[in-house]
C-alpha cells in the first residue's frame, strides 16, 4: 500500500503570503470602502521593457515558420544566453564563470528549492534568520531539518544564523560547522548586505570547512553602493565552494515571464565528485529547458537599449524605496534596508509582535506589509515593505502611515 | 563537510539519447557527404500553429503595458487555462474532474520526474519494460531502486512488467505488489495502446491493492481508433487511484514552449494523505507557475479555430506514421504502433541486436532511429522510429529502407 512522503507532512500548515492574504481578505469584506495598498509581496508591477517586448515578438515570428521553427532547448540553456551572461554578468566584472557553468532555468524559486537534492541527505544546513522560507522548507521536505518546534518556529537540525540591529543584519559564522550555506545579498527581507571583505570570510570559512555556500543574488541590480559585490566570485576561491543563483524577475520584471540560471564552476567538489555534473544530471533528467521566446527575451535584458531601460525600471522602484525609507524615519520609525535592495525593514514601534503591528498598520492606515517573524524567530518585532508598488502608492502609503 | 547525493552516482553513465547523437555525429564527420535523416528523438518540426501564435502576440502586448502586466502567476495555474482543460479535457469526455484538480506546469517531463517526491521512500515502483527513461531514472535519483545489475539493465528493487508482442505490449498485472504504478498510453517507445476495458482492470487493481497509477497521457492527441481512452478518469473509481499527466509538446507542438499539467483528483489517498494537498505543497514550494504568455498559448489550443489547427497537425504526422509502417511492412518488417502514437516499433531483421541495426540503418540508408533495448531490456531486438520529422524526409527514409 501507498504512503506519503512524511517529510512535506512535517511543513507547518500556513504560508506566510496566505495568512497575510487572508487577513486583507477579511480585512476587505468588513471595510468594503477601504482602498488597501499593498507593500508586502515581492511582486513587480511596472510592465516589460520596449526592448523585451520587441524580442519577445520577434521570437513569436520565429515559431511560426518552419524554417525557424525551435523544438526542445540544449539542456543548459541557449548558448546565446549563457554567451552573453557569461561576458556581461562575470567576464566584465572580472569574475572567471565559463557559458557551460552557467544553467539557464525557469527562475530562482526553482533553482533555490531544487538544489538540495544533488547533496548528502543527511547533510547539516545553515541559514540566516530571518529568511525567505524556501531554503528551509524545501530541506523539510527532503528529510533533513530533524524536528520542528512549534514555540521558537525553528527545527532542531537546522543552524540558524540570528541577522539582527546588533549584528548590522548581517550573519556571524555559526557555532556548528554546516555542510550547506545559504547566503543571500541584498538580503530577502532585511534589505541589507555585505561588504566584499565580508563576504570574503565566508568563502574562507567554506573552503576551510569544506562546505558548499548557495549564493542567492537576486537582488544584485538593487546594489548602489561600492564594494558591495555583484557575484560572490568576486571573491578569491569562490570557484571551490560556491554556487550562485540569479534571478531575472527583480532586475528585468520577469516574476510572469520566468527566467533564472545558476552558476556551478567546474572546480566545485563535494567529496571528489564534481557538482556540476550532478547538476547537469538533474537538468537532464528532470527538466526540459526554458522556453525559447523567453530566453530570447532573456537575451535582450543585455542588450544597450534593454539595459538603458531596465537600468531606469530599477531607479522608479528605488526610488519608492528612498521615499518610504526616508518617510518611515521622519516619521520616527527605526529603518534599515532600501539603499541596495528593494526591502525596507523596520522596528515595529512599542515593542508591537510583527503580528500585532500587521493589523495595526492594515487598520489604521490600510497598507498591507509582511510580518518579520513570518521570516524566522529573529524577525519578530520587525517588519517588511517593499519598492514594488506604484509611485503615487507608496508615496500615499507612507503619507497614511506618518499620519497613524 | 559537505557529501553529494550517492543516489545520483548510482546513475549509469551515459544517456540513451546523448550516445545516439554521439554516434550520429560521429558517422557524420567519416562521411561528410551523407545526408542524414533523424527518426530518432521525440521532437517535433511543423511551427507553431496560427491561432497560437495570434494568442501569444497578444499575451505579450499586455505585458507591455501597466494596466494588464501580470507578474506571478497563481500557484496552480492561471483559472482561464484550468477552466477549459477541465471542460474541454475531461467534462466533454464524461470524466469528472474540477478546475482545481488541475496543476498547470511547464512541462509533462518535469512532471514525470518530480511526482515521486510525494511519495515515501521507500515504496515500490513498478514500470513497463521498455519505458520512458525519466520514470526510473528519477526513483534512482530518489534512493527507491536498490541495485544496478550492468549484465540485464535492470535495478533489483523496481518491478518490470515486460511488453512484448507476446502480450500485444501490454503489461500484465505483476506478482510482487508494487505501490505505485507508471502507466503511458498510447506509449512511449512501443506506440501500442489498450482498450478502456484492459485499463479498467488496472484501475481495479490499483484499488484493491491501495496502489496509485501514474498514468501519462502525453500521446492521447493521436488516438485514432474507437474504444482507446484519452484519460484514465473514464474507468470507474479512477479518481480514487490515479494521478493523470498531460503534455502540450506532441498535440500543439510546444516541445520548445513548455507547458503541461498533472491532475491529482481530491478523492486519491496515500495512507489517509490526500495527495492534492502534497502536490499543492510542492508546487506553492518549489515552483512559480507557467509564464502568463505561454498559459495563454495553451488556452489558444483549445479555441475552435486552434482545434481546427492541431488537427491538421496531428494528422500531418500520423500520416509520416502511416508512410512508415506501410512501407516497412512492404519491405518485410514486422512493425507495430503508430495507429494511436507518433511512434512505429519494429523488430530487428535477422536477430540482430537494436545497437546492430542502429549501426546497419546509419551506414546503410543514413537513418538514426532509437536503439529498443534503450528503453529496457524487453526491448532489445526492436527499434523505435517517430513520426515527428517532416514528410519528405520521411518517404525518402523509407525509400532508402526498402532499397537496403
Amino acid at each position: 500500500m501507498v504512503w506519503p512522503n512524511e517529510d512535506y507532512l512535517k511543513l507547518p500548515g500556513s504560508y506566510l503570503f496566505s495568512t497575510v492574504a487572508r487577513k486583507q481578505r477579511e480585512f476587505s469584506a468588513a471595510h468594503p470602502e477601504a482602498k488597501i495598498i499593498r507593500l508586502s509581496i515581492g511582486d513587480v508591477t511596472q510592465p516589460l521593457a520596449p526592448a523585451i517586448i520587441e524580442a519577445l515578438h520577434k521570437a513569436v515570428d520565429e515559431m511560426a515558420s518552419a524554417e525557424t521553427f525551435k523544438g526542445y532547448a540544449p539542456d543548459l540553456g541557449y548558448e546565446f544566453l549563457r554567451n552573453v551572461v557569461s561576458e556581461k554578468d562575470y567576464k566584465a566584472r572580472g569574475c572567471d564563470i565559463a557559458p557551460d557553468e552557467i544553467f539557464i532555468s525557469d527562475g530562482a524559486k526553482g533553482d533555490c528549492g531544487n538544489i538540495q537534492e544533488i547533496f548528502a541527505r543527511d547533510c547539516k544546513v545553515a541559514v540566516c534568520d530571518p529568511v525567505y522560507p524556501v531554503y528551509v522548507d524545501t530541506n523539510v521536505m527532503a528529510g533533513r531539518t530533524g524536528t520542528y518546534d512549534e514555540k521558537t518556529g525553528t527545527w532542531s537540525d537546522v543552524i540558524y544564523m540570528p541577522c539582527t540591529a546588533e549584528n548590522g543584519f548581517a550573519p556571524e559564522l555559526p557555532k556548528t560547522v554546516p555542510d550547506l550555506i545559504y547566503l543571500c545579498f541584498p538580503n530577502n527581507p532585511t534589505g541589507a548586505t555585505i561588504t566584499k571583505d565580508q563576504l570574503q570570510v565566508w568563502v574562507d570559512y567554506a573552503n576551510k570547512e569544506g562546505a558548499v555556500i548557495i549564493y542567492d543574488a537576486a537582488y544584485e541590480a538593487y546594489i548602489s553602493e561600492e564594494n558591495v559585490p555583484h557575484s560572490i566570485y568576486e571573491c578569491e576561491g569562490a570557484r571551490e565552494c560556491a554556487i550562485e543563483i540569479h534571478s531575472f524577475s527583480k532586475n528585468a520584471g520577469f516574476t510572469g515571464v520566468r527566467l533564472g540560471y545558476t552558476v556551478i564552476p567546474k572546480d566545485l567538489k563535494a567529496g571528489n565528485v564534481a557538482l556540476h555534473a550532478l547538476w547537469a544530471r538533474r537538468h537532464g533528467t528532470k527538466y526540459n529547458g526554458a522556453p525559447y521566446i523567453i530566453q530570447k527575451a532573456g537575451e535582450a535584458v543585455y542588450t544597450p537599449e534593454g539595459q538603458a531601460q531596465l537600468k531606469e525600471q530599477v531607479a522608479y522602484y528605488m526610488k519608492n524605496a528612498q521615499t518610504i525609507r526616508e518617510g518611515l524615519a521622519a516619521a520616527g520609525y527605526t529603518v534599515s534596508g532600501g539603499v541596495n535592495a528593494p526591502y525596507i525593514w523596520l522596528r515595529t514601534p512599542k515593542d508591537m509582535t510583527s503580528w500585532e503591528f500587521f493589523d495595526h498598520l492594515l487598520e489604521k492606515a490600510n497598507v498591507v506589509g509582511t510580518p518579520g517573524s513570518g521570516f524566522g524567530p529573529s524577525g519578530e518585532h520587525y517588519f517588511r515593505l517593499t519598492a514594488f508598488g506604484s509611485c503615487e502608492n507608496t508615496v500615499e502609503a507612507i503619507e497614511r502611515i506618518k499620519k497613524m
